[in-house]
């Protein structure tokens, strides 16, 4: 639980987050609410992408730590596992389907994740939407829930809307540091965040960046492209101030993308990997071996 | 207690309040909501001001009478403090990221800061912004709540929106008197508002301002810069008639300035103080030494 | 009692609304909301307006019958009067300062009314502004709270708004009539309105303005002034349909003006007066001087 | 309002309570809660005192300040008064007709007291009860809700009950005193008890009567009656520690006591009387003329 | 905070006991419960010990870190001290007057307290009597209601009811250890209870009382009497497991046994005393130099 001893939890998230920690203090967590975020297009896959009874499957056969789904797959699939893969209830989603500025709305609630069991519930947090007052009431009271019964509240921290893309994108250091931080003083207990990447070229002239991060974006893009990831990374999980950070791989990448920002991530101090689309598109047996190399790497961090 | 005489405190309030009032009747408190309101952007500072112990740390080795944080941050750092300095729990906030007409929405909740033990809540009201018709219903349900546990309400009065700027702009003693005297009509324990300026040009070609406040505007202008800062204040502290009211730092500026406002807010009859950028953002023993300084100079009076 | 044995009334109305009537069945009640509704401007005055103990000494020398004001000042002033001066407790308002189509938005409840001992609630509705699909729900849900406790429903039944402005002004007869019956249909225990004036010379141009209403206009336009007025308050208290009907002073107008409209109101019929700038915004002599005569024309009556 | 500076009220109650308090700052209230008390018995009376019309013509003439009833009586009767005469609505209630350790049990609600705009509800606490443990917490529930609704709570103070017959009976110092000390421990705002007599012979023999009282009990029973009356009067009003006392005037008694017995108690510094059957079942010219009396009385102390 | 450093505690419970903990740690509490739970007895004493605002006053010179009352004194008396003293709400009761197996029942709410900025709530349980059925589960809600608003709860744990004065009486080590152990396990912050005596003679006949205890009392009793005052007193103490104990001063007892008493307790390592007859039923500056003295004992060890 090292991960646990910087700032105070409350002891129904000790021991409820307990059951997703590897002996070595990490955790490597099965995300599978695409299906909502991204509709039906993922089922283009190598594998049997579409199932979720293959994603069960996958989840245990790898070793997961716990799996990141919705209710209706929790109900319908997850359930066979009895309940022997912990279950992360995401509780909130978002369609692709109609634009505009986005919030992500309950799918499901904290009181439904207590009594399937789960070990915590996972939260889309829109930073800096131009619907974030719909968003940060409805994430405080997601967080009441948890207080009452004790449940860990993982929020995905996702800096989002025009706004965003107008100061450096949702990717920038500027955007996600301040999410991570904005998903601490929300209180959070675990953060889910994407790896920082360089601004936008726009960047430099919106008057709305402060003077600070335009100095620092100029400097993180002069550096050498590894050391630059590895900076992003650690000022992101520095930014949480203490709350432990998953990060997410993202869209599919290349595996030697894929491993080189894993041990940026890993170097950063990160708690641990929430990767879905880069192991449940891939062929099993491909997905089974990274995810042993992944969980081979973290562990020895 | 000898701000708390001029108007009627139900004794739930006098309870709570009494904690945070110095033997001289004053306070001085550290405000750290900044990371919500102004994003990441202060962890350039020439402390550790990003990171939430440092903040508790400098609460307490400062002797400030209490922190005003949001429930994140009072979850896993406040705590560590056992109760020792006492929790003002903010509950609305606003991130910087989409512009617009601004709305404070719910961060937390008055049971929150009961629970936590809290002795006052914290409260943003935009003053005139087009969204207040959300705002004051809000606002009125958080004070009925506040009756109904006894909690004390900190309501940090800030003129806002495009009607604002036009009419003087945010900081303009029309704006900043009518805002306190607005949070008095609402029923705050306690006020919260910046020390007024002069209004903006354009104020006198706006119809909309009142005959009054042109002629007094044009009126304050007329005087030296030191008088006209203490009548600024003096009326602000009498608009909120008879409820103490705290003046802010607001931005970080030098320290001639911070001193000469000090003195005129205290000249005006002042409850308190709650500079937050203006101490945090300086080394730490620069600001324990401004710290007391204005410790001293407000128990004196 | 005798202004409310035309229709019928709750037993909570009628002993809660007895402690306002004066022997003679008519009221007088000190309206100071108006610090909320215009700004800080009415500090320039005469006396200590701006001062709500100043307002409770002029309501107790004044032997009003009730003060109607908001949440904040009941609870920290009013209450130093013991209960000596009834209260009616305004529960809705808005601000002067951002422009649009009104709605005076909720600052306090039925229930905060029922705790303090007020005698009635009064409740601000904008005949015809745009947003009356807000406002007449909030409304329908204060009468039903008001039902429940047996609470009086005083409705400040104004016009407002474009479309109003579009057919003769908030002033004229069409729009005061319209609107009184319409607070007579939504349930109100009485009703506050402005005394009606002439439509504005476009009235007869908005092919919307009914016939009835454009002929009607015209006759009353061609009638001596003195009459006109008599006409006008006569129609407007036969409007309400036998609820009471109290007339407000409206801006400060000269001591002349403000007695032929007062004597044309009571000769109207009217329930009583609601008059706050044409008496607080005096001296406290003259402003006591001329409650004591309107005190005495209307007991009169 | 003299009776309610010694301790602390809330608005509510004060907003209330004035309507029942004469100039003078005394009270005279006709109670009427016999009928469930005593079965049908009263029927049995100089006057139509069975019949609730007579009641309420006999306190609108009477000039009483308020009528003690139950729910239906007020609901049926009272409301006929159109609010002309105040209502403590008696809420709990218990019948002549089985024996027993006695419990006054539930009739109404302080909920239907407000929304019928009485001033107070009445409560009967049987001090010594051994059903106390059902009463006592039933008291709470009624006081907490009281203080919602800033309600007066007039406790009847009647000690009752096996054990209290073995300790001196209902009527002795010891018991009368101790239940006016037990009403004002529980938040009462004004107590209702009966006039104190001597002991029963046994009082000096049960070894659970503390020394104190039975030294008391021999000095008091050695006075000559009058002074003996007096004294106990006094001693039960200081009981109660500034909450105001009435007294009511039990069984129908000689005129020539019932004035012996007025006159002390108003020496004793009481609040006032809550006269019934003394009252309704003489002719109606007697009770009024014995009321006038007994008002002019009080009104000169 | 010394004491509260064994186990855990909430924030809620940290923030608002810091208020009654002296600087050395300890505390020093005046309960005032007495006038329920003995009748009106007490008046006989050498001060004006029958008057809640001597009380006040007793408590403010003598300096004591919290008063311990039901919320009827609460209310009307202790407000006029603004905040001044902590405030310990007690929140059930049981008369002296019937006899019987004894339940202490509800006489105030955890929500009273709280509205009131009260800093804990007393509880009193009746370990051994027949009637816990009743007072478990009542205790058990208590707790509940404290945990949701992170209120102190301080169990007065007394042993009571004819089986336990069958097992050695309600003062006897074997009952006031298991009493106290009963608190602990039902989640008490803080414990009162009486300091331990000798067992009745009795206690060896009952074939109920373990072997254990026997042996025990019987050791005890052969120990020279201040030896075995002292060892009761520790054993007491251990026997709440790290709860922080508080003792009660009982009846009034003479100066020597009281300090010989009170320096027993010390010694154990109690965390503070809570006297009240044993100091408001003396003169008042002798209670006040006997405070003293205990004070200066108290924060020395």
């Amino acid at each position: 639980m090292r991960f646990f001893g910087r700032t105070r939890y409350s002891i129904g998230e000790l021991a409820r987050l307990r059951q997703i920690v590897r002996p070595s203090g990490h955790t490597m967590i099965l995300p599978y609410d695409q299906f909502i975020e991204h509709d039906n297009r993922h089922i283009e896959a190598e594998s049997d992408a579409g199932n979720p009874h293959y994603i069960c499957e996958l989840a245990q056969e790898g070793g997961y730590n716990a799996v990141a789904i919705h209710y209706g797959l929790a109900k319908r699939y997850w359930t066979t596992l009895m309940g022997r893969i912990p279950l992360l209830l995401k509780i909130n989603g978002k369609t692709s389907i109609p634009s505009g500025e986005p919030l992500s709305v309950l799918t499901g609630s904290v009181e439904d994740a207590v009594r399937m069991g789960a070990v915590a519930v996972g939260y889309t947090m829109y930073y800096g939407s131009s619907r974030q007052d719909e968003d940060i009431p409805q994430l405080a009271k997601v967080r009441q829930e948890c207080d009452r019964y004790g449940m860990p509240l993982v929020v995905w921290a996702y800096p989002r809307g025009s706004a965003v893309d107008a100061k450096g994108g949702k990717d920038c250091s500027y955007m996600v540091e301040s999410a991570a931080r904005m998903a601490t003083e929300m209180g959070a207990s675990v953060i889910k965040i994407n790896l920082p990447k360089a601004a936008k070229p726009d960047f430099f002239e919106n008057s709305g960046v402060p003077e600070y991060y335009r100095k620092l974006e100029k400097e993180l893009q002069a550096l050498p492209a590894k050391e630059q990831l590895s900076e992003r990374a650690k000022r992101a999980v520095a930014a949480a101030q203490g709350t432990p950070v998953l990060f997410s791989g993202g869209e599919q990448i290349n595996d030697d993308d894929l491993i080189e920002n894993t041990k940026a991530c890993i170097d950063a101090g990160c708690f641990g990997f929430i990767f879905g689309r880069n192991m449940w598109k891939r062929k099993k047996e491909d997905a089974l071996k990274l995810t042993r190399m992944f969980q081979e790497m973290i562990d020895k961090s």
